[in-house]
């Protein structure tokens, strides 16, 4: 076991220089079709579905999970699962719970979250990674699969659903939203990465020709219709967007994305202006932290460790000129988040953000 | 004798980590005053005024060369000055002529750029910089100090003018332009350098304040009058050209000057786009060789020296607005550069570039 295994973003090259994401996570998962804990034929386990049970480990600096924690106030999970965050700069060990009183998640305890993996698996040898789901009892590990996490919570956990909640994998549009979200992973999600974590010009450069293709497509298709799918939100925008948000102020300069920045991109400019200002989204995206894990954790890329001030992103909360297309964010029916949890306030508001409706100075 | 002895851009830290240049270059001068080398009182020599008998050491990479270039340029001292453009990474012993045949200047001989300054000084032990004069036969550097090498192709070399060159230092505005130049020079020439460089985040933070604090005077300058210094271009200019040009593929990012990208910043914008499209600043600009210099060789801040493909810079190209304030670049009585000489084309243009009226690809 290298230190590499502890760590998010693990690094794994291929013969030919190009980053190759490990995709393989903890596949439990939570249903309402069980009442206890029920292993599987394959191996995992079914957990029973309860609030108060659960707490998502999460981090605001991690874009995986930043899908999680959007995903969990859209469909109003809050006081159904809690939710810890650990700081942004995780250590070769582990994310570590640095930003609460004593260093220690206030309701698991612990300090890192290594030991909800190893509480669960003795020898885990895979990334400690966020998001991850644990029970708050045992303090197991259930899941860190991001994409199930999500799914769950938008179609397994609909009893704890707020009043108006959105359906943000309608029936209708599965299919499309599969497909997209395909490409979106391994072109735009971890085609970021691939730029970044490139060990060679070569590698480096055919994954820049191939992310800014797909930024190219996203352009296009955003300058004909107001969402990535149909006329509302769905998950394939919170996909989308922990990636987008993450683009001026890191991947442009440290992962060397830079053709434009994306607020040079006129259609994509204006759909994160409305995703930004939307409750669930902006409220929850945290700029310092974000800056902070990049630059801070990975010296193989800024040995120096020092954290860019800039870039200026007070543009999100400029007009947008999304309505030319008509639609609204939400099907009818559909209501907004309220204002955030107690606790739950971002440590780091830049000033613009104060002006977001659910965002109050902690 | 360290390794960074021999570098450019030999970083120098200050106890608080601040990046301090060491400003301290070799002295001598060519003079129109006299006929033969002529030791003065100070210790230094005071070289007699011929064509064809020095040589300007410059690289496209480096900005304090560039201004030698241009100046050369826009004087027109190109049948009387060489030119000799080292590549743009040097390793930690000298600046090397690798992009001529052999490896080799073809005129003097030499290989590094260190030769030369040991001809003249067998213990030289200061760092091995271009912009350098060297006599042709000799093969003995004459000054690196580019300050004066510029003021001198304006103000010395007369005789040898083209026909119808600026006059890039008028009478008139010379208090201005020392003013200028030294806040430039602090703040901007080398103050993209001090966030670069900084060793650690405070002294990062200071100085990107203070960087764009000069950044947003010229900014607002430039909202007033078309160029930094009365109605035509000046030596100012030309010192600032050299930074901004390499602002965004370069110091935005590499060093973390990222509050905005320069083409974000209106009246810099169209300022940067007149000057690029002017005979001896857009035909002298090589954006592959500015990028590799400080992504190959600045390996402290780099490791992976992937070199970044972006930004997209074409937008040079197009028109822009400076008219509005009246003027034009140079007095009524000043032509513009010719075509570039033979075996001064860019080795990388842009596609963009090719447009401009005095380059014609390789």
């Amino acid at each position: 076991m290298t230190d590499n295994d502890w760590t998010e973003d693990a690094k794994n090259a291929s013969p030919d220089g190009e980053f190759v994401r490990d995709t393989t996570y903890i596949q439990d998962r939570v249903s309402p079709e069980v009442s206890e804990k029920t292993p599987q034929d394959n191996g995992t386990t079914l957990w029973p579905m309860e609030a108060g049970r659960y707490r998502l480990m999460g981090a605001r600096a991690c874009p995986w999970a930043h899908r999680s924690i959007i995903t969990r106030r859209l469909m109003g999970l809050e006081d159904t699962i809690s939710l810890a965050l650990a700081g942004p700069t995780h250590d070769v060990r582990s994310w570590r719970f640095d930003l609460d009183p004593d260093g220690k998640d206030p309701v698991t305890g612990i300090h890192r979250l290594q030991e909800a993996y190893f509480n669960r698996f003795p020898d885990y040898e895979r990334g400690i990674t966020v998001p991850a789901l644990v029970e708050e009892e045992s303090v197991e590990v259930v899941s860190n699969d991001y994409n199930w996490i999500v799914r769950d919570f938008i179609t397994q956990w609909t009893q704890f659903h707020r009043e108006g909640a959105p359906d943000l994998y309608p029936a209708a549009h599965q299919d499309e939203i599969e497909e997209l979200n395909e490409r979106i992973f391994h072109d735009i999600n971890n085609g970021v990465y691939r730029c970044g974590f490139a060990g060679s010009q070569d590698a480096y450069d055919k994954a820049y020709q191939r992310l800014w293709e797909a930024l190219d497509w996203v352009e296009e298709r955003l300058g004909q219709q107001r969402y990535m799918v149909g006329n509302h939100l769905t998950e394939t925008d919170i996909r989308l967007y922990v990636t987008l948000i993450r683009f001026d102020p890191v991947y442009y300069s440290h992962f060397k994305c830079s053709r434009h920045k994306l607020a040079e991109m006129p259609n994509i400019r204006g759909y994160m202006q409305e995703l930004f200002q939307i409750p669930g989204f902006g409220d929850t995206t945290d700029f310092q932290e974000i800056k902070e894990h990049y630059y801070i954790v990975q010296t193989d890329i800024n040995p120096t460790q020092v954290v860019p001030v800039g870039p200026d992103m007070d543009w999100l909360m400029e007009d947008h000129d999304r309505g030319r297309f008509g639609g609204q964010p939400f099907a009818a029916g559909t209501t907004l988040p309220g204002p955030l949890p107690a606790g739950e306030h971002l440590k780091n508001p830049e000033d613009f953000q104060l002006e977001l409706p659910a965002v109050k100075p902690v």
